[in-house]
């Protein structure tokens, strides 16, 4: 470390107000140029990934027990008083640690890369679920159309569990973009195309999800080459798309082993 | 309706202080015996499954706009004033009407339905979505172990999205509860088994989902007759296990389709 640590005590402190609006609100990222990784197990992520925090902020009871196990983690280290640390998280269970680190590049679209599509998805577990998912079965690059939820949120990451740092992130795409993308479009249905049990699946491949209430997109739903259905004979009950993509995702891996 | 609408338009009001701790606490259903389904969704699956609320809540505007939408229902009609209805929901995107209904009794185990067994899963997201899963995919019984998040909580009810009307849901269950199960017990590992999609899978069965961090436990991994592996090209991350279950779900029912 540079510099002893920080402390902070006042609930005015600026810094500790810039980290609560990044930490609750789900776009400051992009204003910020910086994201908040909350909680030691997503913190452990980063690093194994290789990823330094540019600032490693700290519950201060907490910092006292264990903070001599992040001492190689690099970075400006800030200590809040316990009671202020509570006030930064926006998250359920909210963590006793964070990293700021810098917001990463967005990556150029590579046009053969095996891939997901999020077709306006809105529920930051779902997202986050997806892109653990993406990352286990073998498709580096999601792309998220304008409209999806914000993927380097504090929720989405939390959800991502690390995911999101193996991964080819980019967002805000429109479905003109797709057209560069030289892998065959696969989208589930209700109604049409083989059970996805039975189909034969291209690979490599781009799986559309869509959003949890109205589904695909008619932009994306129009460049599919190929429409699945889920086999469900419970009935006509719908799955939630993390389920849904969990499945699509699992398949494509599958029929490649 | 058996008598006019009941208009709350004070914050101390019992009725609504009841229906905070309702729609609040996770475990207060256990104690009021009843439930809270909140948002139209949720309560139109009720409907539908032939469901009738004891008591039906309404956003005061909301129900000036839609209110004869829900005429029929049946129960009591209570109208909170827009600001304090918001003082009920504890969820992240809170409806403008709820139901309250009796909580259904428990039923008896059923020894040879094809059965789900949720091992101490704590999120409420991911226990909502695995009863979705189950519902759609042939799964009619639910176990949940003793330590497992509540089933009937406002959460895992919006997150189930009304699985839960469909499901044989037992709560509380222990170990050797399970020795009364007539069909065989399958789990997944990341270290032994045939991989899923290579797997002779047994019907009926029983799947057993573990603690999003400890997995299965012990006491049911040594009842576990199978276990398999799920196929992870893009590495060693773990799934989501809401995603890993409803990839197992779905390969039973692929496997008999």
């Amino acid at each position: 470390m540079t510099s002893g640590p920080q402390t902070i005590s006042s609930r005015d402190n600026a810094l500790l107000k810039d980290l609560r609006k990044l930490a609750q609100d789900s776009h400051a990222y992009r204003k910020q140029g910086r994201i908040w990784l909350e909680g030691d197990h997503l913190c452990r992520a980063a690093l194994q990934r290789g990823l330094q925090p540019a600032m490693a902020v700290f519950q201060m009871s907490w910092f006292d027990r264990v903070g001599h196990d992040w001492t190689d983690a690099g970075g400006k280290v800030v200590i809040v008083e316990d009671a202020l640390f509570d006030t930064i998280s926006s998250l359920e269970s909210p963590g006793r640690m964070g990293f700021v680190l810098p917001l990463p590049a967005s990556p150029a679209l590579e046009p053969q890369a095996p891939t997901v599509v999020l077709d306006g998805l809105q529920d930051a577990g779902n997202v986050g679920t997806i892109l653990r998912s993406a990352g286990a079965f073998g498709f580096p690059q999601v792309l998220a159309m304008k409209g999806t939820a914000a993927l380097w949120s504090p929720k989405v990451l939390r959800a991502g569990m690390g995911a999101h740092f193996g991964l080819r992130l980019i967002e805000g795409v429109l479905p003109e973009q797709l057209d560069a993308l030289q892998v065959p479009l696969l989208a589930t249905s209700s109604h049409q195309g083989d059970y996805l049990h039975r189909a034969k699946l291209p690979w490599p491949c781009a799986w559309v999800l869509g959003h949890e209430g109205q589904g695909v997109s008619a932009g994306l739903a129009q460049r599919a080459s190929q429409f699945v259905r889920i086999v469900q004979p419970g009935g006509e009950e719908s799955l939630n798309v993390g389920a849904a993509a969990a499945i699509c995702l699992h398949a494509s891996a599958a029929a490649r082993s």
